[in-house]
């Protein structure tokens, strides 16, 4: 019950969230090509972002696409999801803004740290109402890219105090990790597809 | 008819309600944790008022599973709901810019009452339109949340000019009390789906 | 065809402009009642555009509800309303910010007068494509509503240079106008529906 | 799979885009119609991209209705067009704040081209997807369109050296371009559903 519009207004969220990072980029009062170079670094972070918001939309489509069951408690699990994605634009903006500087950066891998830590919270709540034995379980599997995703991030904030780009390129790292094709999520769906046609 | 457009709708600007609130947390202009200290209230505030525009759509979305008239008149109640509900960003921001003084708060608590009121005359619209022993009558039941909570909203605005962190104390009980698990509609939806599942 | 996403881009957009126009509503400096007071005109203005946008979002939605057939020119004749429509932010907040002054009450009235144009354009577009005796054409019947509006609106703009008040109480009038619940669309929707029973 | 998902996100995203630009077109502080004049290019401007989006939006609409496969590629190669489309708000502003001045109308261009050439990405994602002989493939045929386009943004880009104003008709006339009905998909989906009618 409520799939749909769960999907919906998630998607309404991560659509604004993703949309209102770029107001950041604010426009420069300048017209030659060197008025733009001070926006670079909040460029880089907003693509930084964008990225992460997209690699969020997209294993939340996955995931609700083999959901069966949305609880009363999936529904608060994943508001509060949404509650820390929607604190990217700002940390997002806080970190460009000071050119990558050790503590809004720091500030930055917390808030995906605890977005990665409500996805899993969302995951959790998804499986244990579908039951033993459901797409979804067998389609997360082992999910050695969840559970490697906040020791990356922790990883990236302890670097910030040593060397704030090497926190950055972590982040970079945690982004591509997501960005390898999922087939496990896909190849799942696709064996309960083609099981239930075999029936 | 028209129902799935009027959630649509609604799931469109409550979306965009709870994300711009987000706008209000200026990006401070030093980069050092104590920067960001001055938007401690800012933040607590969104916190706030993020946890009840998620009640608010998770109580609608319920609501709304429940109806199946969707008259002339709850269109506009629906439009009346969403409007009280999109100065929530404004009240929220005003609130906690000025530390939670004590006008900003009871400015803040007349919204909450505000919206309250109007979603209890969504709700009465859509009752009136299912006719009578409805399944969103049965699950409305006594209604004992949606008859308190006016009562605590205006207890905090009495309070406000006593003691504002009173005031504050109480608008987050009045979230409290509705982030309980309901499981009055759901049982009503459940014993509804297994009536016409007998038959 | 299409007319499913037509809608949701439709409700997108307009659940946009009618949220964005309350961020015209700045957070006052002060923290006392006193420090609302110049809020005053722009938050009666945001509540005019509020109520228009709402008649829009509902009558667009009543239009479409009887409509089949979505051309390749209605899709455009949508797009045209929406940037009428998109201008509504702008002009509410011009006309409030300097307490409805007469050249930004005309601008506002103009903008009404090209959102009204650009709706019977949308109709006719959509009324052609269903051919004649279709359920939209009798909905839509005299359409005196729609014929009065920007006579209205023209009249209004003319005011201005005289008694600003008065071209706003004009705009108030057109919007009561369409406040009335509007049986035509309603009605016929149900004859036709109780026709197709029939049969 | 999760084509719906895919056009709600992506209207989601596009109707924020459409609604922001007109952000930048700040509330003058003045209220005679000449402090309106200054605003005239950036709603210009504002024009110009109004179009632009709409045009993405009807051209993705066809494109997608045509579609029946979606892969985990083209999920993200329409996240691709919708970033490049995401920077239509701030090189619109730019271009119009600086009275259309060379450099940011190259830049302006340069995102145009970088839209397009994500945009013709996906398509032949989509194709690729859908397999020789597809509904997509036929409609999309020989594709002058698609492959004008980048020619006339490159020239417009050179132009912008010698006169700007060259460079924005050229803009203009990639718009029109698109403007003219495309009977093209229209026709395709048509043939494909008389095809299907006639087994």
């Amino acid at each position: 019950m409520g799939k749909g519009r769960l999907e919906a207004f998630s998607d309404g969220v991560i659509a604004i969230i993703i949309t209102i990072m770029v107001l950041e980029l604010r426009v420069p009062t300048g017209h030659s090509l060197a008025s733009l170079l001070p926006l670079a670094p909040v460029l880089l972070g907003y693509v930084l972002s964008f990225v992460y918001v997209g690699i969020y939309w997209n294993n939340h489509h996955h995931m609700l696409a083999t959901s069966h069951r949305i609880s009363g408690g999936a529904l608060w699990a994943n508001l509060h999801l949404l509650f820390w994605l929607s604190l990217f634009p700002f940390t997002t903006a806080w970190m460009g803004e000071n050119h990558f500087a050790a503590v809004p950066t720091a500030v930055y891998g917390a808030v995906l740290l605890m977005a990665a830590v409500a996805y899993w919270i969302l995951q959790q709540t998804l499986m244990a109402a579908e039951g033993p034995g459901s797409v979804l379980r067998r389609a997360v599997g082992s999910d050695w890219k969840g559970r490697l995703s906040p020791v990356l991030y922790l990883g990236g904030i302890a670097l910030t105090f040593w060397r704030p780009w090497a926190a950055q390129s972590v982040y970079a790292l945690g982004a591509l990790l997501w960005l390898i094709p999922d087939r496990r999520l896909e190849k799942a769906i696709e064996g309960s597809a083609r099981e239930s046609t075999d029936r």
